[in-house]
């Protein structure tokens, strides 16, 4: 590895991008993330990152590290330095230095503000065209998933369950309804054209693609009904997908070993899919 | 600040005590801690600490970073090196360095290792001898408190909600019962004597010093009930307290708002932490 990688205000090598072993990020995971598609070159859908941070950070009466336009200045940087043509970058915010204790530091303390980028096919994304699997677990998360933050061993947990039980990724349960997969939303689709995906709060994240994605569908002859499903109800459905900022729409193939619809990636998957990539690359 | 700080096997200043921002410790929150108190420059009940240093790491399939003596070796070296008379040393494991991904990296991923000091005045301290206040929050974090990870904001947010209204620490309820408090156990004793304290599960952390604490129990006339209480019952409690590492015994004097018994820390209280201190000295 050889990138460029930013810490508050720095452009350093990846082996000198270093932070204190007292950030609240690495003792308290007491810091939120973002995380930014780039197609050839440019920056997807990052307005609306930009503005979730914003929230997250509220939430947690975090300071802002810097400006919005310093913020995606050094993103765009980062882009150019690391040549990302397609990928993403990473942007982490944390409550800063301090001495270890559970009470915030002083409100003065300097946050702490860490990008880097990745490589990554996007478009032409295996399991885009393949279709990914996915295994129910139960979601054993904090309650307040609605703010973006670190602490994502549950989720991280999560997904090295399904990879165990021979799937790709995993959807999480809780007190009977699906609320998210482990790192995007999840999304079925019934024998009569209704998408169904959990309705905002905070159980889920507000997924940015989810928003696009919702809109895009009303294009489509989809009816929409954002609510709670269980897992029955999805292996019934026709077709099931995931969205995220970096899978865009991922159709779902096969539900806890159970063949979604005809096994094959489902037609509206894929012209969301299409519609989403398209709607990027012409912004 | 200038202390001795253990990064990986090297003993630095604590300016350049750094980790790389690809470890998944601040990425993640893939990291186990463990806090043990210090006395007289000898560290109090550690091998207990150890034991669970290692079960937390077997829960999460996190390979121990260092032989249980290296890591003896260093935690002594730095409580000389840095004169901790009272006070605790910090140890942090976490799943290492990778780039970013929700997938565990390759099992030879080499963990972090981190630890470093502070001096606190844990027998002579106010809070022991005035005790505290607590007010109750709901609980919101995730379902394996048992293990004891970095995941800690929101044991932060509590503490911080706890002082907004006014209290020094929280006690978190969960369906109608205590849990534990934000960073140590709970307990109450009833007018008729009995010690009652959460049964150990995934709903709490099993206390080092909860063990100790409830072992010195026996030798006094209480009776004890591992048991789940909630704060009605604790309102109408004769004494509350709290333990942990670095607290050992710290009397409860109000809950939200209400004078435990007669408002003073109370005397099976006073007496738990006397003879816990004294076993510990005498050790």
């Amino acid at each position: 590895m050889s990138r460029i990688v930013y810490v508050n205000g720095e452009f350093l090598a990846e082996a000198d991008a270093k932070i204190s072993v007292f950030d609240r990020g690495f003792l308290f995971a007491d810091g939120v993330y973002e995380v930014s598609s780039v197609l050839r070159g440019k920056l997807i859908d990052n307005a609306g990152h930009i503005v979730r941070l914003h929230r997250s950070l509220a939430e947690l009466e975090m300071a802002a590290p810097a400006s919005d336009a310093a913020i995606l200045a050094a993103q765009e940087a980062l882009i150019q330095q690391n040549n990302v043509e397609e990928g993403l970058v990473y942007l982490q915010v944390t409550r800063g230095v301090a001495d270890r204790d559970f009470a915030y530091p002083a409100a003065d303390t300097p946050s702490t503000l860490v990008m880097f980028t990745q490589h990554k096919t996007l478009i032409d994304s295996p399991q885009a065209k393949q279709g990914i699997k996915i295994a129910s677990i139960p979601d054993i998360r904090w309650k307040r998933r609605d703010i973006k933050t670190v602490g994502l061993l549950a989720p991280s947990m999560g997904k090295m369950q399904a990879k165990k039980a021979g799937a790709d990724d995993a959807w999480m349960v809780e007190e009977g309804y699906v609320t998210e997969g482990t790192s995007n939303n999840a999304y079925i689709i019934t024998q009569d054209n209704v998408l169904v995906t959990r309705h905002v709060g905070p159980e889920i994240l507000n997924g940015i693609t989810r928003r696009a994605v919702l809109r895009l569908a009303e294009l489509t002859e989809l009816r929409i009904e954002e609510r709670s499903f269980t897992m029955e109800e999805a292996y019934a459905a026709k077709e099931a997908f995931v969205t995220s900022a970096t899978t865009f729409v991922w159709p779902v193939i096969e539900l806890d070993g159970q063949a979604v619809g005809d096994g094959q990636p489902g037609v509206f998957a894929t012209k969301l899919r299409e519609l989403y990539i398209e709607e990027a690359l012409a912004a």
